[in-house]
């Protein structure tokens, strides 16, 4: 096999799900949620399937889901996206993530990165002779400077890959932040890849500002969606890209290359989805924010210490007084074992200065689920 | 962008049916059919979507699509495939494909193709810093021999892709050909990435024979199939891979970096479909193999030199007669706009020794569609 790539793992998603599954174990891990989802949006899937076209569509999505996807971004950012140069749909946001860092990197290019990272970031980059510069973001505040932008930005910066809101630290980056990050990569002429997922998953009456939305940076950005997150469907794997037309041209050419299209009847109930009223989008939040109360209180209540969470599907904990000698990944097998109870140890996300006592839990499940859980560890604890 | 991806063009399927929407013309070119797909299997994919589970399924595919895909291979072919090591299900056959490719090839590895071959082949190769090495096959026979594989194969041969029934020459490989590959392949100790999507799509009573068959084979094939062409429904992309499990490994390690997973609703749909009886997959063939000898018998009658169509959705034909120069893509552009018949230069499917004069048509489609492309033919020859 690829010798790059058959260095990696498998996912530790999917590690932890089936893991989850061989022992009959309640699954906070893998980030999705248990419930069915839109009904009515699944109503215009299933209509669309018996009704409609199921040959290929166009290549770069449907008109009627790009049209959808520029007056979502009208709607709550202010953009002005033109449908049919600016837009572009995946099977899903892994496949966006892979188009872009394909697309867009040559071999030598350097790639900011913030640490916790997603772990498909750095397979992708690597694959593409990309050469990657960390900026390690350390628990319980993640936050980070104008320091560690100048060690981390060179001559040979070709983009900075951020993901706001932030998997696994669910941290929602403030306009300080992404003011700073704009900053630098207008002096370095480089682009933006925004991994934007749970651009709706925002809590405590935030709301979340897109990378892309800031002065200068219309055309040096990449915005992704997924409408899995979006509309609880993570099995629908429809993502987006929204960029200029001189940056979704490269990654339309990769595109084309990894899946070419989507499958119709989803994108179209994925168009009707973003077309839905306000209180669609703030009710998820809001849904989502009791969960984060729900689990957080839980977790705290069983000795947990529990950090911020402030947009994701996710909670991150503290585990250093369980002991386990500072090892997140054997407290997640033990854990999943004996207390069935699965999550995702956070050093997965770091490939360097990992913090060695963060677990992470999926609190996007119903609440006796979520109750069986905290009853579970109560147990154990 | 990436200098690599950037210098291809955006594929040919997508060009020809962007000219043809936009001349209103009959599409010929991109392949896929105009029906509506076994209701049943639609109405299995419906219940599942409003029914069933639409988060992630497990990276691999559903374990029923899996289990379906072995029982296939043993009814179909004779193969004994262990659905838990050896079946991975993918976003389509083109994602199959690219996981195969990036999964297996490492840079510098040299890998044996046969023209006229797929677009996607090409990029894919070269973005895994893989070394083509080419089999040039002519029309009207598209005959290789011995001398030919001496040439293409080295000791440096990490694998051979072969497109089997072969699109757009719509030839069946014999198994006298196919044993000359398997020898090659055997005594190189190289691999097989083998592009059956068309594998029930053979016509005149013949049966296609997987590589992966053949004595010797079983342990250095992947085999890749595509629910789209078995089911006449190109837009759901559910694809598979059949291999040993050292083979499947490393492609599982690319597959789960482009796509992850699959909507779960179309894999159910597809379980069901690859357990239909006998009648439906021999009828999918009689229909189509009618409709290849309309779609022959008009473009014969209106003046082009048909050439045999063995199998997939596709007949080539000749068009020295009409002039043009020996520039197929020429002709295309022409009739695309003047006859409003849209069709595939053949030279799209090389990258030297390109035939000049031949074009592909698509004949999938309704009889009264075909025949209506064939008169709007024969108002301008
Ligand atoms: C693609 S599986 C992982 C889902 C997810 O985003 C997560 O759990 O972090
Ligand atoms: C992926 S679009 C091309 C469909 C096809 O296989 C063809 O037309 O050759």
């Amino acid at each position: 096999g690829n010798a790059l790539l058959s260095s990696y793992g498998t996912t530790i998603f999917e590690v932890m799900s089936r893991l989850s599954d061989e022992h009959g174990a309640i699954n906070l891990g893998q980030g999705f949620p248990d419930d069915r989802g839109p009904a009515d949006v699944l109503q215009t899937a299933a209509d669309a399937l018996l009704t409609g076209w199921n040959q290929y569509p166009p290549m770069m999505g449907t008109p009627g889901l790009r049209q959808a996807l520029a007056a979502h971004a009208a709607r709550f950012y202010g953009l002005d996206v033109d449908w049919k140069t600016e837009t572009m749909v995946t099977s899903g946001a892994t496949e966006a993530l892979t188009a872009c860092l394909l697309g867009l990197i040559n071999p030598g290019d350097e790639v900011v990165l913030f640490q916790p990272m997603y772990d498909s970031y750095l397979p992708i980059i690597r694959l593409a002779g990309g050469v990657p510069r960390f900026v390690s973001l350390k628990a319980p505040d993640w936050s980070f400077g104008r320091a560690d932008l100048e060690a981390a930005f060179s001559p040979r910066t070709k983009l900075v890959l951020i993901n706001d809101p932030l998997n696994p630290a669910a941290k929602v980056f403030d306009r300080a932040e992404l003011d700073l990050i704009a900053e630098f990569v207008q002096r370095h002429d480089a682009l933006a890849v925004c991994d934007e997922v749970y651009e709706h998953l925002v809590f405590d009456g935030r709301r979340h500002i897109p990378l892309m939305a800031l002065p200068g940076m219309r055309d040096r950005c990449l915005k992704i969606g997924s409408a899995g997150k979006t509309f609880s469907l993570t099995g629908w794997k429809v993502g987006y890209v929204t960029a200029a037309p001189h940056l979704l041209q490269p990654v339309a050419k990769a595109h084309q290359f990894l899946t070419f299209t989507t499958p119709p009847n989803l994108q179209a109930a994925v168009a009707y989805g973003l077309g839905k009223e306000e209180g669609y989008f703030t009710g998820l939040a809001a849904g989502l924010q009791a969960k984060r109360d729900r689990l957080s209180a839980g977790l705290a209540s069983v000795g947990f210490d529990v950090l911020p969470s402030a947009g994701t599907y996710f909670v991150a904990a503290d585990i250093s007084r369980f002991g386990f000698d500072g090892d997140d990944q054997a407290f997640c097998r033990w854990l999943v074992a004996e207390a069935k109870v699965a999550a995702i140890p956070v050093s997965a996300f770091f490939v360097e200065n990992a913090p060695t006592s963060v677990v992470r839990f999926c609190f996007s499940k119903k609440d006796e689920v979520l109750d069986t859980a905290i009853e579970r560890l109560r147990n154990r604890f």
